[in-house]
């Protein structure tokens, strides 16, 4: 099938579960989470084709871990979706409205987003995930997911592609994309009056990729080149803390800190103390002049450095004289996701929320916090790092319009 | 200065007026006002020179009206940046917020989207429209208007810069595009990382063009192909009013209806009546067979017919067989802008305003009402047609953003 029947299949069926009641899209949902648990055995086999590939291509060890479901990562994902089922619908909410002076009544109502495809590497999770916080939302998902999974994101797709018939929904509210060449992403990227919305879930080149192809709205997720910024009035035992969760918790995601930026004033003190509970990791450091003139033993920064997102044990490091050098290099080099002060000040507190333009803004907590999960949201779709739309954790609202209802009796301008 | 220059001018400007209060905001667009009056000689002058070039290049009187400034116009802009002062400031309202169990507070804040470009054709009146909005809602205007304008915006932009400084901004909070080749607005388009939000204003032609190219975030607005649908129990006397206003008001605008579906069962009644109302206003109709067999005397409707966005005394009609094929056809031929039905049924009411897409259905109203000021907002940036971030009339909030603060304690994941 070609990406523009494709496309429109997926618009078609947006039409239909779009003004599906929630009972019935929390029937399918727990529809899908059952037969994904019933078919684990198919799921598990054609995933293990995919791993047997992987190996024979080549693919390192972490790409292979992301790559793997297990039984119990299954299970983990068929929770997920059961815990979809009790979040409140976001659709039909009437956010607000009002009876004009001529007797027009305006009403402002949630409404599904449509079509919403979703371009990602080879993680089989992300094509539940996705689908499913889509169905739940009354979209249509048009999902293309990394070739290295396509074995297992069609055993997943086949799954849940029943359970919606069985529900009484169109099959097509979830499709994959089965090609998984460069130009199936790029077609699905100009799906102009198809795709109401696209999504990239992936790394730093996927996403630029598309930003800067797509012509049907997207959403920038989830680069993150996060700071923690000591502030000379610091407990310098939270800021070890703080710099050590928010480095080594888990390297690989896109809330780990990156850079330290540390205070003149308390560098001779600070920059040891935090090194030793970083060297327990292993982390590798990179520094400005200053911070090698006390940290004598690491690596020099380069300006490249202080704007990479390594995801992995690395970090760089950077005196700056106080607040301000602070925010202006973290607006500099920061890419808008997550950024914290360690501090006992209000002032500097209240100014680094108020000047830092990112969007989670922490004082005193690890950046490891932005997450749907931890702020509440019962799900997340992705992490926005724009300012259009949705910003920070995307929750199922992000995954929603509204549109204005209009109602009178005969009135003209 | 090159189209990267004026970018990160406008980034760094929008840093400063991002954290000015309320007062400091309203204080410049009250200068702005001023100036722009007393400076009505020079800035009409100006506009002068550009409609002599303008004729002398041959432009028609259309463009020529849209490029005019008199004095009672510009007191008009000068009125509406005054009422702009009135209006609630968007930036800085807390939106919401929580305390999560592990102590953490989050708080969702309303922010500036930061630094805003504007493409749009020879309308002087955006130039300053475009401008105080985004100052009042804290962002860097980059402002890239038609060629035609360039010495009429040149002497605009002067004016609010120098009200800018006066105020204590800086000038760079609004700054001209001066160069208005095809090459600038390209440039434009991609200056990811600077811009936060690109906003085509104009044509069909405009805006296809900035949502083909850019790379930054855009909304798309104002391409209206409008529908009035006169449903089998509609009250013909108000059909025919409907019809006629949505019509006839002013075809130049988006929110004009460019095609009419009708009833079978009442189409040999109706259509002559509407035929009636319109023909006072010279409307050419082109219709379907079915319209033809009972207007005998009109044009062929082509396919092509009912996606034309007319903006002129023309209109296609359509015989339709009832609700679903009337929703069916504005769901695939129209550009979800504003849509109506004229019916006394309300289970018809209720059924095309849940299944129409379109940004504002309306029942029983002219199309003519989706307008920021009809809507109660106060100020309109322009009318946005895409689901992403902002559907319909546009305030000043769709030039916002959010951040999320949250304040701990040491928390770690």
């Amino acid at each position: 099938m070609n990406m523009q029947e494709l496309g429109q299949r997926a618009k078609n069926a947006s039409r239909v579960i779009g003004k599906a009641d929630s009972a019935q899209k929390d029937r399918c949902l727990i529809a899908i989470a059952d037969a994904l648990w019933s078919e684990r055995a198919d799921i598990l086999a054609a995933n293990q084709e995919d791993i047997a590939a992987g190996r024979e291509n080549g693919l390192n060890e972490g790409l292979i871990d992301r790559l793997t479901l297990t039984e119990s990562r299954l299970m983990g994902i068929c929770d997920a979706v059961r815990k979809l089922v009790q979040l409140a619908d976001p659709i039909g909410v009437i956010e607000g409205g009002t009876i004009r002076p001529n007797g027009l009544r305006i009403e402002k109502v949630r409404v599904p987003m449509g079509a919403v495809g979703i371009i990602y590497e080879s993680r089989p999770n992300v094509t539940v995930d996705g689908a499913t916080l889509c169905l739940k939302s009354g979209n249509a998902a048009l999902l293309r997911g990394g070739k290295e999974a396509i074995r297992s994101n069609t055993a997943l797709v086949a799954v849940m592609r029943n359970a919606l018939e069985q529900s009484g929904l169109p099959a097509d509210c979830v499709q994959l994309v089965e090609d998984t060449s460069r130009e199936s992403a790029a077609q699905m990227m100009k799906l102009n009056g198809l795709l109401d919305l696209l999504i990239p879930r992936g790394g730093a080149g996927l996403i630029r990729s598309v930003v800067e192809n797509a012509t049907v709205p997207v959403i920038e997720t989830g680069v993150g080149n996060c700071h923690v910024y000591v502030e000379k009035t610091a407990d310098l035992d939270m800021a070890v803390r703080i710099v050590d969760n928010a480095k080594t918790n888990r390297v690989s995601v896109c809330n780990a800190a990156e850079s330290l930026l540390v205070d003149e004033a308390i560098a001779s003190v600070a920059l040891p103390k935090i090194k030793n509970a970083l060297d327990v990791h292993h982390v590798i450091l990179y520094g400005c002049p200053k911070t090698r003139s006390i940290l004598t033993d690491i690596q020099p920064a380069s300006e490249d450095d202080y704007g990479r997102e390594y995801l992995d044990y690395k970090m760089s490091v950077k005196v700056v004289s106080g607040l301000d050098e602070a925010i202006d290099h973290i607006n500099r080099f920061g890419t808008g996701h997550s950024e914290v002060i360690v501090t006992s000040s209000l002032n500097a507190a209240r100014r680094f929320q108020r000047d830092v333009d990112a969007a989670a803004v922490y004082v005193n907590a690890s950046s490891r916090f932005t997450d749907g999960g931890e702020f509440g949201f019962g799900a997340e779709i992705g992490i926005s790092t724009q300012k259009l739309h949705a910003r920070g954790p995307m929750g199922l609202e992000a995954l929603t319009s509204y549109k204005y209802q209009i109602t009178g009796d005969g009135q003209i301008r």
